[in-house]
């Protein structure tokens, strides 16, 4: 279902979010209250308001590759790309997440370089089938 | 033999635990003595004092949680369980790393939970065949 | 009224409590509902339920010294003293800190025990005046 | 010289600027070319390019507060101002930041908002002789 | 052809040399002028001066050790190998590294020697067909 | 004393020690085995070995920029003006964690840089009345 209406992001990136909810799914069978609550505010805090969804989507990329978690970035990246940025606004982002975390980032943004590249080639390659 | 008396982590744990002990020999085959009293003191904090053994391995779960490291985090959810702490105390243990470090905690308290859920298989699952 | 009926922490950890509420005041000032959430969310995780508040309070702190971040380690610091965690559990929960964070920690400790060492001859001192 | 064509962030962010010109001439006393580059590279990745200024810097923003450095926060926070960022973006931008970083981070938004705060006040008080 | 004239980082390094390889060229691809220069700057800053290579390899080790880069930690592993540092050297430049970052260290510091002593036997395990 | 033997860093690394180790006397005035034994680990791993003293210390210094310990870093820079590190093999190791560790890293860098300014000033300045 979520993969028909989402073109863009084919294979990989619902990969991701399938590995994504079922992890959830057992987050949520134990969760408090407390870990419940901060699951709905870390939706929330996304949500377009003064700052368009974009932007707020390569802050929340540029913060999760300066602590360098691979989810994270992945999460932002795929978010990223409905939003409609553009490859090139991505990298300006990224350079500014390099040059504040420093070399340490590397491994990460040649994942995250990785991760777009393949999911333009899913929305420019073949149509179906995929 | 270690896996006849601690029946409740079976199958992940022990696996777990095998991979660590073999790169421990690895390390200890190069270890300098500064290494070595590493290792000692790293087992020693964890004894029962003050604190009984159950609260210093939550908080070496918390620190190993705030600090985003997979394997320090599996290693004492293994030795809470074996502590015999609850899954209620461990979920609002995992909700003070998780409100304490943010968002980016979320995929290490994904795998955590997956991992307690496994091993809460493990135990309550089928007697023999594993 | 606050200094009055917390005699344990007087002086130092009234200014504390001062500076922290001026400055919260001023984030409340431009806040936005996820700001506001996340604030009460904080206060939420440390009351007591499975974990008594203590153990609540020394997992925040030794979360904190793993993060290495001196307020909020003065923070939980004060409130594990109000909850009446002895010297000798909080030795062994820093220490569980020390060896997860290594050296890096070691000027953290230093304040904290300084800030502790003060708390506990502002309580055993004079009785009046302070 | 910059004080008067600034008069958004008249005296606390000239004192920063002075402190900060200080210390950048004793980096620069003792300087190789790697470290003039990198120095160099730290301005370069702000330009507006693809993305406007306003928006690299609170790139760089969230990634300081990710990071929790204050004299990053400060400087980023001064750069949003001049780049015409309001209040209620910076708002998003920051609680983005807090949801990503933990509570472990609220110290920092604190003196963020409290500078500011100043810097507000600088701005919409008295014209002159500040 | 590199694989000819490094015979002493045979089949793992090789593999890691081209994995690594591989991605930068998708980060190339994409990349704009701050990026291509932070690379560059990466290569400038281990090249020998005041300070021989081997030494600036172990200090770009011990700083990837204290940041938890697998990937970093891997490269200079690598590096301090063909630069002819011994296991005695590196030992206790990873003793220094396990102090100052502490026990959450261990896992990376595992893997870590897992590798060397993986190049080792390469080395002077059989000739060819490997 | 140590005033006397140790004219290169004089006052100003005189008092850091000074400070330093009134709080080291708080820390040991509650210490428990596991913190004091930390403690001696923490010297003996800076000992002369297969690596020199000041190869050690600038391994301790890149360690301590790269997790951003101003205090750290002050301790490691007096050591390694100590152990006869120059000015030129400073700033070739701080230029390897600048880019290890990025932009966040250059206030402390410049804190660093000050600090060894003013030992090299105290040095080689006047003899005595200071």
């Amino acid at each position: 279902m979520k993969g028909e209406d989402l073109p863009v992001t084919r294979r990989r990136s619902r990969e991701f979010d399938e590995q994504r909810e079922r992890l959830n799914r057992v987050v949520m069978k134990y969760a408090g209250l407390g870990t419940k609550r901060f699951f709905g505010l870390d939706d929330q805090v996304y949500r377009p308001g003064a700052l368009p969804a974009g932007t707020k989507e390569l802050l929340g990329l540029v913060a999760s590759l300066a602590l360098r978690c691979d989810d994270c970035i992945a999460y932002h990246l795929i978010r990223c790309r409905r939003e409609g940025i553009t490859a090139g606004e991505l990298e300006e982002a990224l350079a500014v997440g390099l040059v504040v975390g420093g070399s340490i980032i590397i491994p990460h943004l040649r994942r995250a370089w990785d991760l777009w590249d393949e999911l333009e080639k899913e929305e420019t390659g073949g149509a179906e089938g995929r």
